[in-house]
């Protein structure tokens, strides 16, 4: 499952400055982050008369628009949709979402704090805080970084969230090529898998298990 | 799986007034329609300045902004992406896809024709042209509806693509409510079902399967 990273702070404490300073360091170490950003005054993203905007006035549920550089989506929702059903209905291709606020979600939280700005956090441990940047120290359990510090918060969001990407969990390769898999296909091959081998004498209780499948005969695809 | 419908026509031909004609109608009927549209030139859906924008700016692979009413995403993509594959990484919890163009996607396909406007179709039956729209009869095998017969294109798009929702199909409960599943997820469950379902005796060639598992003793969800 992609990993999410919540960026709190109370207003004006620079949230939004902190993840345009965070997003090139993880980029620069080859990560793709997807960004989510709360709006509760709603939002305009398309322009008047523009097809797409005639398409969803006319009463389209989604509208798509679509480019060879980039795609975009504009779709109804019932609901204030948390972190995790927007990861479930649109976060695909990235290996880390990183939110601007969400401090009522459950999801891990980073909290940037500027002394001249406010006397108290927002959140503590018990809020599911991993992190603190500020300009001033914090003993209360987790890791503190300077307002600049972007190699250390790297480090940290790298080693704490994106290094065990590839432990616990199951990929896919066919004809060479990874396959995407959604939390449900990761967890229902696993689970068929682990559960068709234990009706196989030998395995014990796997804890790597590799499978490989060739058709008989030469490369159809060749 | 959502079925996808192209709205194609020649330059100026009235694909854009087609669709905001058809929608109402569509969802008069209880459907919920997602709409795409093709944009070769790029396309700007966010404001210089917003948080979002610069997120983006900064580097963000995705940028998703969301509010109680709407949810809108903006990704990196590498390539132009077909129908079939915007579907499957983007479209959820609607009834049909409608797409404005992509003549040569090999998606079932609407044309819309005025005889002051062209000479000629832009598609022939080959091209999985299913019905046309126009103020000109044309004999060539698929159903051709007048300008403003939004009713008439509506009974052939229900009955061709919408009624057929639930059959050849899996779907899923779980207490009670309905659990989406993409693609993949029904191909593998369906398959899987199916596969179990041949080293049992006395399944013969299923057509329809119903499972139900209740838990043991009470109901726990009580």
């Amino acid at each position: 499952m992609i990993p999410i990273v919540s960026i709190v702070g109370k207003s004006d404490s620079g949230k939004t400055t902190l993840i345009e300073k965070l997003l090139p360091e993880l980029v620069r170490r080859g990560f793709r982050i997807a960004t989510v950003k709360h709006d509760v005054h709603g939002f305009e993203v398309d322009r008047e008369g523009k097809d797409s905007w005639r398409h969803k006035k006319a009463g389209a549920h989604t509208v798509i628009i679509s480019s060879p550089q980039k795609v975009a989506l504009i779709r109804d929702v019932e609901k204030d949709l948390t972190l995790d059903e927007l990861r479930e209905k649109l976060v695909q291709d990235v290996d880390l979402v990183l939110s601007e606020g969400y401090k009522k979600d459950v999801q891990s939280k980073i909290e940037i704090f500027r002394k001249e700005k406010h006397k108290e956090l927002l959140c503590t441990p018990k809020d599911n805080l991993v992190a603190i940047v500020s300009n001033q120290a914090f003993d209360i359990g987790v890791p503190c970084f300077g307002l600049d510090d972007m190699k250390g918060l790297g480090d940290f969001i790298e080693s704490r969230f994106l290094a065990a990407r590839d432990k616990g969990d199951i990929s896919l390769k066919v004809n060479g090529k990874k396959i995407p898999l959604n939390p449900f296909a990761k967890g229902i091959l696993k689970n068929t898998i682990r559960g068709m081998l234990t009706s196989l004498k030998g395995c014990g209780a796997p804890k790597r298990i590799e499978i490989l499948v060739e058709e008989d005969g030469t490369d159809k695809n060749d």
